[in-house]
């Protein structure tokens, strides 16, 4: 009875897997809004480089990992693929429940998968500095990690409510040597039309993002790099699938249903795109996205064309939203706080290969403290999500009485979110649903846009 | 080219290593401070299952994991052993340079190692509940952890200024169940002569231990656990130079040099041990136990016989110490401002098998950034006492020019300690170092009690 299923250096995914080449249809392109038309390659040279460009586009099922990422990858790849057996005993369920555990990375979560990878492909092309966003944090962290990795320097716009909830990671950004200030800043023209108004405005990803891209576009030698939502992030977190799949026929297993949160799609999407190839050429298998009722990109937002961020300087993606203009209530799962949709994860809800659950913010605190005190590692809130969905999806297994492999990503460690889990323990946390009146006057005014088809 | 070298869970040793069976003298006794006569047995027995007792004394080589205790080590062991490779590339040495990664474990530290141990002893025993005292937190978190997995009630008496430095650590505590109240506190009588006089007394782990002690003995089915220098809490570390020594045997290796930071001893116990043994036996192998200049017990304190606690209530303990009445300048590294030290670990000072250096703040947090920076994993301020001295050993292979293999144990992650890091950034951490009259003065009222031989 295995605890933890390893996987050697050299059994390290070499080839990311891009889920564009199974696609029945092909992924609606994004769009220019002024002129309704598809965007090219090098309407989106200002902001990132050529390779990484292609990359976004790219139909090839297969993607070579060159060796340089490799060798940063294995700072802490593979990881360890654990069987929840505390959790299942607990419940008393049949299931088996298995986790990949992405908080052994250094910044204690997945996003360093595409950090490095991003830095890497920048690096070669000349790029000296880059620019970001992040909610939580853990973005931010994980690209200060990849860029001092890779000896180029950062620069991360933090939404203000996140910045002010969790200081330490921006000790942790500043520790690798990156840069972090609250967002709204005064440091761009867009930052500045709300600091002024309000110096402690709480911000929002999608403000941060327009700050960040402003940056990168005003300064010399100076990308922008996204840490979810876009097709090459989805890809470059494939290696936590690919991973699974090889650990979970060492012994002999297959999932049955395989869970992860969904913020901007990139967890959900590194642990079952490997899992939605197989489904897509016939196998039985369950993929659900946990997002918090908060903001129910998935389960409640209409699929449309909209802006990656609020203030309208990104192209029109395809995608499940709430609308650009979503100001989301103070959850602690900062990461999961964002208006729009991966729209690769989005297109495959439509396609009917994923299906979505929404879950309250003390649903999902009180299925960490049970992770926490059943498995002994404490999540990140965003993961707290997936779990949440874990522990219904076993305790369905035990009233039906049914044996179920059920894999899920536990997508990062909580030991920075403390706080959070102090304000759940002392009865200070409440539940947000965003209510439907309030998505249909978010989402109103891009009814004037193309529909994907 | 391994970045780290792992170990199956089936290779987990099953037997701790108990050094006393291998030292050319016994261990000199612990002392009842009236009579001056060695303690019995019965006599801890207030405060320790009798189980426990027993390995204190042991002097069998092999001591048999039980498996309850192997099923819950398996949580987070065998840890990685990581090869340094970008910070010998940093340092242009032809030192290879591992590190045996203790903070991938839920509370982040090797504590767990014994505190799982001891807290199923106690359980088989009968106990219902324990307590304890902890410094930096460390210990507090891993004794959470553990009462929880087993399910004992826990009391901790945490040194204040590290309640108050290190918040985060109190509320890892209550995710895992744990109580935790700043020490001096009014609960004890122990307590309450310090609180009384001064509510914001910074503590200290010797007053702290006194307030467990005194919880312990008077209360219901309750027992006392001590997080460091005691000999079965050593015994219980040595799954970490027991697996350190399978993963170098497997890429064909042994060390030059081992190192370990020492506050009370026990992580330096538990990676040296079973090194030390082969260098009873005649191996050429040199052991550094490293430490702050602000408590330097190794480097400066003589070998006497001194209580554990500030307020008398331990038997007489044979170890190097700097006096019980020591209150330690307020330095980040909260686990290495014990006034004594293991005995098992003085007396190897005394027989040569070991060395000892210190190292100021500020070396230990440069030399802990420079391990962020090309390494990625943060250590606690702990372990960066471990890696300023890796980097001296390091650095003198270079000008030697002489290949040589270094084994350090990385004891813990420091998330929790990244507004120590913050300071140091900030340029407002000091030096200290601990004048030789104050350790005179400190240990002049021990001259009344027997030497040890």
């Amino acid at each position: 009875m295995e605890k933890k299923i390893l996987l050697n250096e050299r059994d390290i995914p070499r080839a990311w897997y891009n889920i564009q080449a199974d696609l029945q249809t092909p992924l609606p392109p994004p769009l220019n809004p002024e002129t309704g038309e598809p965007i090219t390659p090098d309407m989106l040279s200002q902001i990132f480089p050529m390779n990484i460009i292609e990359q976004e586009a790219s139909v090839e099922r297969w993607i070579d990992i060159p060796d340089e990422i490799i060798e940063k990858l294995l700072i802490w790849r593979p990881t360890p693929l654990c069987r929840a057996y505390g959790l299942e005993r607990h419940l008393g369920t049949p299931a088996k429940i298995y986790y990949k555990n992405e908080g052994v990375s250094p910044p204690g979560s997945h996003k360093p998968n595409t950090a490095v990878a991003q830095v890497y492909y920048n690096k070669i092309s000349g790029t000296k500095r880059l620019t970001t966003e992040t909610g939580a944090g853990q973005w931010g962290s994980a690209l200060s990690f990849a860029c001092n990795l890779f000896g180029l320097e950062l620069k991360v716009y933090m939404v203000r409510v996140s910045y002010n909830q969790k200081p330490y990671r921006k000790i942790m950004m500043e520790t690798w040597g990156g840069k972090c200030v609250p967002s709204p800043s005064p440091d761009t023209n867009t930052g500045k039309g709300f600091y002024e108004k309000n110096p402690e405005h709480p911000g929002s990803l999608g403000i941060a993002i327009s700050e960040a891209i402003e940056d990168a576009v005003t300064s010399k030698d100076t990308k922008y790099s996204l840490g979810s939502v876009l097709n090459h992030v989805m890809l470059h977190q494939t290696v936590i699938g690919l991973e699974a799949e090889k650990q979970l026929a060492s012994v002999n297993e297959y999932p049955d249903v395989v869970i992860g949160c969904a913020g901007g799609g990139s967890n959900f999407a590194g642990l079952s795109f490997p899992f939605i190839r197989d489904k897509i050429y016939g196998k039985n298998i369950k993929i659900i996205a946990s997002e918090p009722t908060s903001c129910p990109t998935l389960t409640k937002g209409p699929y449309i064309y909209d802006f990656a961020d609020t203030a309208k300087m990104t192209p029109l993606l395809p995608m499940h939203s709430i609308g650009h203009g979503f100001v989301p209530a103070p959850i602690h799962a900062g990461g999961l706080r964002y208006h729009g949709m991966s729209p690769i994860v989005s297109k495959l809800l439509i396609d009917g290969l994923i299906e979505a659950r929404a879950y309250t913010q003390l649903e999902t605190f009180s299925a960490g403290i049970l992770f926490a005190r059943t498995e002994g590692f404490i999540p990140a809130p965003e993961t707290t999500h997936a779990i949440a969905c874990v522990i219904e999806e076993a305790k369905r297994a035990k009233e039906e009485g049914k044996e179920k492999t059920i894999l899920m990503n536990w997508s990062g460690h909580g030991i920075i979110d403390l706080p959070s889990y102090d304000a759940f323990l002392s009865g200070m946390l409440g539940d947000y649903v965003l209510p439907d009146e309030e998505i249909a006057r978010l989402v109103k005014d891009l009814e004037k846009y193309p529909k994907p088809r």
